[in-house]
């Protein structure tokens, strides 16, 4: 166990998973995907996440990607690794090819079939911490786990010398706020902002960084406006914000599902010449009327953005 | 119909409504409640909302209440009335009587037993903004009414002539940083926080003013926390934030159930003699364990919030 | 307070409330539904209900509600009047209108704007059947209400002399099982089926009637499969259940929203020339598209129903 | 693929697995259980459901416990196998074990991470099916998948040669009823009852069986039970019902968290000399308080259903 708990800031996209086929890896995806996110300055990159699509990957895939995204990345930024899994058995075997490929630390949602109670909760972390040979985030996402790791809860488990910080992507400002207050004289615990719409406001008040998944097509508005809110400068936080919103506001809402932005992103990418857009299933392609909408939104965002 | 939108700005407290017994208003309670925050420089005072017990009271209180409330402000600031009801009709009473006690504008949460299509909240809002003699602002308050104002919506409810802005008690940081952008050239809509944790970090990106709960305890707190936020000093809005999140954090968990930050409030005022703690049904008064807990919790928040 | 406990049994529709315009009754619309059912063998009529409408109709229209259905039914069935609302003052109003107008017992389910813990939920009912002057039914309907009457909480309330049975609208079938377990060994209290698809299936296994929203339209069939599963003469129930389904399975999946169903009662209703088809506020009427449909609906219906 | 759809009917229960330790399979455990189930009269096996706890194993644990069952099954009865994962990768992969080990057919619910839509989902399944070497069910679980399988899309589904029922773990008497009447001219596709307390009740109706999770300890009063609501013998399906429902009165309620009805069934298995009581992580033991409460759970119903 790593018990120097990191101090990670700034932008970490969450890397969208490039694929070519049905379980098979797009290794050039990947390989221009890290240098397009390096050279725009982002802060790290975190791999098998939500918008890495983790859940539909098969244990193979996920072993090749980070290996993969490791060796691209040559040690330039700290890499983090999802280990989200219903079987904790499962999420330390990917913890432990995380560690083995050098990665920087890893990050777990709930396990997301039983809605847990909180002391079941506190239990499975401190399981988890306590088997990682990285250090842990927590990643609160109860839209998709139907578990809040609750602000009590996460006073608890942040005492535990290996687990590091938390990502959270409830949108829920109130939660926030208390984490920031709670967390008010400590630098040794991370506090990231999982939705971009919000980050900067986070940020503004005390947050670490953003695990922004816009930042995969757009790193550097990303970049600019996390420096900003950092910096303090809310009137630039404000212009920037405004930008920034242009790309959840034309590219997320083409399609009918939750999967709509992942879908957005990967298209656009992939317009882009940087990666494939293929999904894991469940999800599927945009089909021509969908690619021509995205077309067309990122026609009007790479104008918007260069100004 | 008003066609001179509000242009409201800053802490506007929705008053908890002191009862003496079952359907029979605390008068004097109301006074002193009333005295208490307009010399601590609030800007509006928003009677009949989720914090006033609202839905519980029968029509005959609400006449009093709003009668009393505007007779006690003497103009000094803007009354504003909550009207939310599932009957329209119902809405549109209580609007004539605001208006007839000189209200400066009206709030409307959607109808909250059937859950509404976005199509059905349109029609709506717009029948009761064509029906309403004060200007309307939309309450956005899904945990309670099941439905939604989408951002959509509110772009196409902007457009009314007497609907002049929103209060949105989602707690979602994304809808409200999409609603910033929406409006960033407008200033004659006005975007307000429902819960106090996160006033603060909206009104550095721009919002107008927060509804705080919390104002009714320690309005001045919340005062100082608007002004340094709108004045963008991101230091002292951060230092006040912290002292301000103690009044949530002593005070809203005493109690089981979604009622207990009410409950947490009216038992505090009782204490330092502003008003009567007593809830109307189906809430019930705090027994003794739980009003030596608020005593506790006062005193520590007075010590704190005095420095 | 009436301590005889009602015996209720059987089909008691939920009627739709007719309604010429904007907060206007249908008067010859209520007698001549009124005649409709009772002349199809119901067992009572229950009047104020989800299916009519009651949370969006004015304390007025309600009162002339309860007096004209009450002198058109003549005493032939039991009048039962729901008196749901989020102010327990109000409720016991209404209840006191149903009273005077010689009604039989008043529906209450849970106040459905905050969601109340249990205890809450048995001081709430405790205090409405205490002062209420006809007995009461609990009304279960989470969806609605946000809040389940918990097994353990009907238990407690059906010890109070005054509350009389429950209608459950949950569509749970453990939860219904559970109660029919529960009250096997009374015959005091009434066990209801609120959603008409399953009603067969409970009242096989013991509940004692079902308020089955598509007995407004088809009376009879309600009446025929309800006697066939209260004379446990399954191969008949089954029969009749295969028949009686095709009235939702054509009928309340035309339109998008919660409030199809109603929309498609109601304009079926109005071809036939019963009522009128107008809708309280916040719903709007099927439009010429959704007709045309529903008159196709009705024309297979009466067909398939006249077998 | 196996075109030949099953004709699955019955009783067959969800098995919990037994487990020693940490990702160490209590093997005579298994071989204990099998014998109490087949020896009761059960009409088939299913393991790897949730009852199974299939999410929180190692993929490891999963494919011995396949090869174990099978082995003590001996063909005596089918053997069906819980296939749901949230990459279809790993679904197919363990729907390959099981064919080795020559099972009856495999069960799915949908991918639990993601909310999909139902297109999403029909596309998933039907991917499913067709690379699945075994008949596959579906297995409908809103609570714990967040999406349910809309009627319509079961219809559409059914039309594949290799899906061949669906399990329906939703409690939703209205879904239940509605899939009854689709396929009441089909014999070829099975519809099984999730929870044990509605299943006697849809059997009545027209259902093939039930997959009861307190057939793990109380086998003989479920085979029962369904035999007199499949002879549609009503009142001795009550007289058994309300026997059977003593089971979940007196032993799922012990513990606070929804795991507590597995909980309840592996302490009181483990009381009762058949396996071991240890549960895979996140969920936790019980403990000497709650082990008392269970030993008297079963001395009382070891009475009661012995009668």
């Amino acid at each position: 166990m790593n018990t120097n708990k990191q101090t990670l800031r700034g932008i970490i996209p969450p890397l969208i998973t490039p694929l070519i086929d049905t379980d098979v890896l797009d290794e050039t995806g990947v390989r221009n995907l890290v240098e397009h996110l390096i050279t725009s300055g982002v802060n790290g990159i975190f791999i098998l996440g939500t918008t890495g699509e983790a859940q539909h990957l098969s244990i193979k895939i996920k072993a090749e990607l980070i290996q993969k995204t490791a060796t691209y990345i040559r040690g330039r930024v700290p890499l983090l690794v999802g280990i989200t899994d219903t079987s904790v058995y499962e999420s330390i075997r990917i913890a432990e090819i995380a560690a083995k490929n050098k990665a920087a630390a890893v990050v777990a949602a709930p396990p997301y079939f039983f809605a847990l109670g909180q002391p079941e909760l506190i239990e499975y972390y401190e399981l988890l911490a306590d088997k990682s040979p990285l250090p842990l985030y927590l990643y609160n996402m109860p839209s998709h786990t139907k578990t809040m790791i609750e602000v009590d809860t996460v006073a608890t488990l942040a005492k535990h010398p290996n687990i590091a910080g938390l990502k959270d992507s409830s949108a829920n400002g109130v939660y926030f706020c208390k984490l920031l207050a709670l967390f008010k004289n400590r630098t040794d615990f991370g506090l990231f902002v999982g939705p971009e719409e919000m980050m900067a406001s986070m940020v503004l008040m005390g947050a670490h960084g953003g695990v922004s998944g816009g930042a995969n097509l757009y790193p550097k508005i990303f970049v600019d406006l996390y420096q900003a809110a950092a910096a303090k400068d809310v009137n630039k936080t404000i212009e920037l914000q405004h930008k920034m919103l242009a790309v959840s506001q034309h590219l997320y809402g083409i399609g009918r599902f939750g999967s709509s932005y992942i879908k957005g992103i990967k298209t656009a990418l992939s317009l882009k010449g940087i990666c494939s857009d293929f999904l894991a299933q469940p999800f599927n392609l945009f089909k021509e009327p969908e690619k021509e909408k995205v077309k067309k939104a990122v026609k009007q965002l790479d104008k918007l953005l260069a100004e």
